[in-house]
């Protein structure tokens, strides 16, 4: 029932470290976030903006890194629907690496109008899909 | 003695709702820090790797989003050094655009030896320089 | 009169060569030709689009790689405007650093109306703006 | 027995042309090129350099585009070695998307130590792997 979405990293996600740029895991958390809205919605941030003229614009993140992160295996960023606000939702994301956390972040997204960013309440059809996967964990 | 950097926007820093993705904000913010470090310390992320043996992973961010950031006008980051520990040092970073805060930040990097990737704390020299702008606010 | 747009490169832009990776590359010419509409026509990609409702998709794209760029020093994107024909315009664009030529690339970029990305003809002002550039060399 | 890379395309990914950035489809070329060395060769980028001090810096690039790539469909990449001379490699990227040539390019990488960034012919080792996969088509 868990989200796993699996990224690969590549040679140019890496610093002069030799381990992923800090600033590429905000938007590997954020890839996976994309991809649980059309595993699970059924709509990807594309799709939602595009075809149903819903954005869903951060208003905050945070991030801790536990420990780097490498092309060396495959990176699996698990991500639970923590909050169902009237206005907002919130995400958690784990990346892991060999089974080991690398990351684990706190995502909050608001909900607007595409054309005119303008801020609405969960959709209903949205809400509605997005309840029972709250409960589930 | 406030430490703003300036970052031109452009138009690939844009995603379809017409303003800048969310995650190109973090790289804005850690571009200010490396730019923070070359012009306070005297030496940016980069040649602090490689000439001196010493980097500064991030142990954590946090990001909250007031505004979007357009290409319209010139994005300026403030930096301040905001905590001086044993072993890390936190940062915050504001974006403005025109005047206005478009988003806020919190940061905190480690120290390690760059080629052993091994903890150390905050090299002597370096918190000598870092101390007096602690004070300095 | 020649356009150079200057460019500060970061510690995230590096790959684990120690240099700047080659998908950033393309990034810095493309951020360069933005730059020269900017100065040159007076509207960048972003206000051409949404102002203006003029695209310039990409058709072709090709760069030498000459040197490695690091952050040791900023990089200089000298823009040229190459050719100017009835639905297309051509740059060229040479990176430097400390006056040695790192690499240089051809792009060729077509016209559409931003709304519905249809061809069209260079727009009869930007072509009167264009053509004393590419006499000028 | 011809390699194709798929890569999903994000939100992240495109701009407020609502379709990829063009500074992306570079990266995604080359991500897939570095697959190729990951599958056909047995080492990715990132172990041919660390494990092995071995380098493949680019020399060359050249991406025609065909048609706008989108987070609609899977980005097919087939990547093709097309040349195998004594100091370096070629290599042939196309992408595609449900069916149809969205870009095409062409890529050239020689060969270092990746410690001393000094040129090298191609290591015989991997001469002996490449050799078939050019016959091969």
């Amino acid at each position: 029932m868990t989200f796993v979405h699996p990224i690969r990293v590549n040679w140019g996600d890496c610093d002069p470290a030799k381990i992923v740029y800090t600033g590429r895991i905000p938007n590997f958390a954020l890839d996976a976030i994309d991809a649980w809205w059309d595993h699970q919605i059924g709509v990807d941030w594309f799709r939602l903006n595009l075809d149903h003229n819903i954005g869903t614009p951060f208003v905050h993140l945070e991030i801790d890194f536990r420990l780097p992160v490498t092309p060396r295996s495959p990176l699996l960023c698990e991500v639970h629907l923590t909050r169902l606000g009237q206005k907002s939702v919130s995400f958690s994301v784990q990346g892991r690496q060999d089974g080991n956390l690398c990351f684990e972040g706190k995502f909050v997204t608001a909900f607007v109008t595409a054309d005119a960013f303008r801020p609405i309440a969960v959709p209903p059809d949205i809400r509605q899909k997005i309840e029972p996967l709250l409960h589930a964990g």
